[in-house]
């Protein structure tokens, strides 16, 4: 397949790396890391978790930080929530947050129980109270994601059919309760995907649900992260989340090491190098990958901002 | 293409780190990672560089670091030089190093003077001269390179016909002087390549030299390496250098940044979960990721040395 001309990026640092930084980070250090994105061309940008403060202490300060971004025109800026107590914090911020209902499938049980303390019967009862929710406040469900779709750390390699069967349950809720959801995001939560799972995968479900569009969220724990994206934009795929410098990783994750998300400027330098139009400012965006480092005090993992793009070398050759 | 079921890796970590780092590395210490890598099923390890203590000083004990490391049966080990003194120093250990010729093409005039100091006319002549001497002192000439085939950091984007040009310059030698070449190394030497880069230059010279294998050795300076080396296991390719912990980089290539090769064991680990046989022990050789950095005294950048392997998690899990 030829690879994308464009494709969709959503950036999540701030919310993945914020939540994992051990240290406490001024609020005024994120909301100019989230005003720096704002500048760099990015459509959407995922600015914080609602979580319970005593799980995620590096979250506490989620309120005050969307309360102090200076929204810009044109971007979507979003937020993630695990209960109705964080939907209700949400909700504070309509005037500024793109708030819409997600359906969570988890294709590792161990994973759902050590996220969300929940069972399978208990995350699918909880699931429908939430869809009833949602619709009583009039919040749109327009998105669905699979997490651990590649395999967990808790639970070892999952199989494909439990991917599709995590799709199919969403797709059913889809048509039950008619809601606008066309597409379902795979998150290679515990980095266990490689450029041949990921097609794999993403063909099963290319081949078993055709009209499903599919955005993919990934984890560099293991190195294979922008191999990955590779192996997508070859089976078609034009939406990635990723996060500034390799911001991130799970708190509840068990990595030993280094565990950021996808870099987005690695994958933007990815795909302009390969002729893929992003929309995003690379240069800018290393800016904000160099600030990144500064507002977590410790190096981050994305290559790009270390070894510069070829865009200012072919510049400063005169090319 | 169907993912090649083998491949062959080269490790260069001790030679491409060992030139490049700032501080001096013990002898003792060179030796001691060179022999822990002979433990790990690699068959190819590049030891050393004989090249002037001026111009690259963390090289000036390469005499002493071939004499002291304990060969073992079966791995070949071998060294680089660029000039008669460099060869001199290589035949000093005809009994531990295996010793071949290897005609060096340069996609870039402006590396060639960069890292050579020679015109193109004058590393010709060069060649020829080697390729006499090398017959002279019957020392097979087995090996072929083109250096900066992706792009360089002092001339820009590399056509594929420069690269083309310069295997056909290889080939006509191999035929004047009967060579016993059979394949072509082509070196991202200043990291410009992409996953369809990679494509389009292997495909080039599959369909133009049919006969000639090719291997890559890739640098990670942009973050790519990874996906690069899997854009070309798709392409058919089986042969790749590597550099354990992602050591390395040319002193001369002008990197702002961390410059490292790719790093051997997120290569091994990407192959070995695609089902990718390597035969090496990528336990084993994660250990040596780790004790290469005590050696430089640094973090290296390989990830799979810090977010561990999944074989280790898989048996955790009784799986």
């Amino acid at each position: 397949m030829a690879l994308p001309t464009s494709v969709v990026i959503s950036e999540e640092g701030p919310r993945e790396g914020f939540q994992i930084e051990k240290q406490m980070i001024p609020t005024e250090k994120k909301v100019a890391l989230i005003d720096a994105l704002s500048d760099t061309g990015l459509k959407s940008i995922q600015a914080v978790s609602f979580v319970s403060p005593n799980r995620v202490p590096g979250m506490a300060d989620a309120d005050d930080v969307v309360s102090r971004i200076t929204p810009r025109p044109g971007i979507e800026y979003s937020a993630i929530w695990f209960n109705e107590i964080g939907l209700q914090r949400a909700l504070a911020f309509r005037d500024r947050l793109t708030i819409v209902g997600k359906l969570r499938g988890y294709a590792s049980d161990a994973f759902l129980k050590k996220n969300l303390n929940r069972t399978p019967e208990e995350h699918s009862a909880y699931t429908l109270q939430e869809i009833h929710r949602y619709q009583r406040l009039a919040i749109p469900i327009t998105e669905a994601s699979v997490t651990a779709a590649f395999g967990c750390n808790f639970s070892g390699d999952v199989p494909v059919d439990k991917v599709l069967s995590e799709i199919a349950a969403i797709k059913a809720l889809t048509e039950e309760f008619e809601l606008p959801i066309d597409s379902v995001s795979l998150a290679d939560t515990m980095a266990w995907a490689t450029p041949a799972s990921i097609k794999a995968v993403v063909g099963a479900i290319q081949d078993r649900f055709p009209d499903f569009g599919i955005s993919l969220h990934l984890h560099d724990t293991r190195g294979l992260a922008v191999a990955n994206a590779y192996a997508a934009l070859e089976m078609g795929i034009r939406h990635f989340d990723a996060a500034v410098g390799g911001l991130g990783g799970c708190p509840f994750a068990a990595h030993q090491g280094a565990a950021g998300n996808i870099c987005t400027e690695d994958l933007v330098f990815m795909c302009h190098e390969m002729g893929i139009e992003t929309g995003i400012d690379l240069e800018a965006l290393i800016e904000c990958g160099r600030l990144a480092e500064q507002v977590v005090g410790h190096p981050l993992p994305g290559a790009v901002k270390q070894g510069g793009s070829l865009t200012t070398l072919r510049q400063s050759l005169g090319r």
